[in-house]
């Protein structure tokens, strides 16, 4: 068997791959809007899933406001430590943003274990004490999206952004669904079952390299 | 709008999560051979895509080799900080397996721009000097799983166990076409260009689970 690989520089290989998925898209009649594109495009890039194209669901001006709250130095809260691990740390700090994920602290297990809840919801009041304006990115645990919609509706917490894309089979749409419905809250989301820990911190990313 | 959840305590969420997966398994007809289910079930559980029953092929008895090298205490090789991050590797680490990943080193860098070829080719290189029995876990880049099977046909390196699923549009089907046609070594790899390294991550984890 003879297998026919494509000759190409290292470099080159992020670039010809964005390129096969603006081919793909035009011929699936798919027209993204120029603003959230590249933040669709990359999603598609880190999965190779082309559902990404019509799952992603913005609320009106999310990216602007994301951009701008970047721009300002806002950090991010994570619930999962592999998204936390893909975020590009160095892009958000020059911002003066940090990265958090509060999964593993021993604090955050105890109070899950006392309040019978995920560590996931757990570690979002734990993010809730954190003095600084924030996005938060849901990878993993529709738990942690859900205790961070109902902390948002207490008003207790005001974020910038919340990139909603938790992933499974119980509970996850409806934690999304919550998200779309809240009022006044930028949004990034992925409607249905599908995200995950790579999707949010790709969503990250690709915000970063917009700027 | 009134938004159902359902009601369930969160060391359930899992269980359920998979009965589901069973049911929606069944009712689209697809039987899995038993002893890859777990692994095949987690990674849709990991991905909520079901594209993940189709893609999914499996050497020969390629789970009980992975399983005899754990036992063993077989260390991972991965090409991504984001799978080293998913990895359970406290329940690795009980068998006397460890976790690495070169893609942040230094010399591998070098390395890499001394020959014009990627990081993650490099690292495989780099971990082809491990002089232990190695599982390699490949979930991002084509190139370092084409340089593992060169490395593998020039009789430098005898991986126990390929895990190749990397994800994306240049070279990732042909990367894993040139593993499943390698002679006498055990795979598990993700057909087509769907992968990823929570997929890689999942796959691992999986495997200790059956432990």
């Amino acid at each position: 068997m003879k297998i026919e690989m494509e000759r190409i520089r290292p470099e080159e290989i992020e670039k010809r791959s964005f390129e096969i998925i603006g081919e793909e898209l035009g011929q699936k009649g798919i027209v993204l809007p120029a603003v959230q594109a590249p933040i669709i495009k990359r999603c598609i890039h880190t999965s190779a899933d082309f559902d990404y194209a019509e799952n992603l669901k913005f609320s009106d001006g999310a990216v602007e406001e994301a951009l701008a709250a970047i721009k300002g130095g806002a950090s991010i809260v994570t619930d999962t430590r592999m998204a936390y691990s893909g975020i590009n740390k160095k892009c958000l700090e020059q911002y003066g943003g940090r990265v958090y994920c509060f999964m593993s602290d021993e604090d955050v297990a105890a109070a899950a274990k006392e309040q019978g809840t995920t560590r996931a919801a757990a570690s979002m009041e734990k993010a809730a004490g954190l003095e600084e304006e924030l996005i938060f990115a849901i990878g993993n645990a529709p738990t942690a999206l859900i205790r961070l919609c109902e902390m948002i509706q207490e008003g207790r917490i005001a974020p910038r952004l919340v990139i909603g894309v938790p992933v499974g089979f119980v509970n996850v749409v409806q934690s999304k669904e919550l998200l779309m419905a809240l009022k006044g809250t930028a949004y990034i989301a992925a409607e249905g079952r599908k995200g995950g820990s790579n999707i949010a911190a790709c969503i990250c990313n690709a915000l970063f390299y917009m700027l």
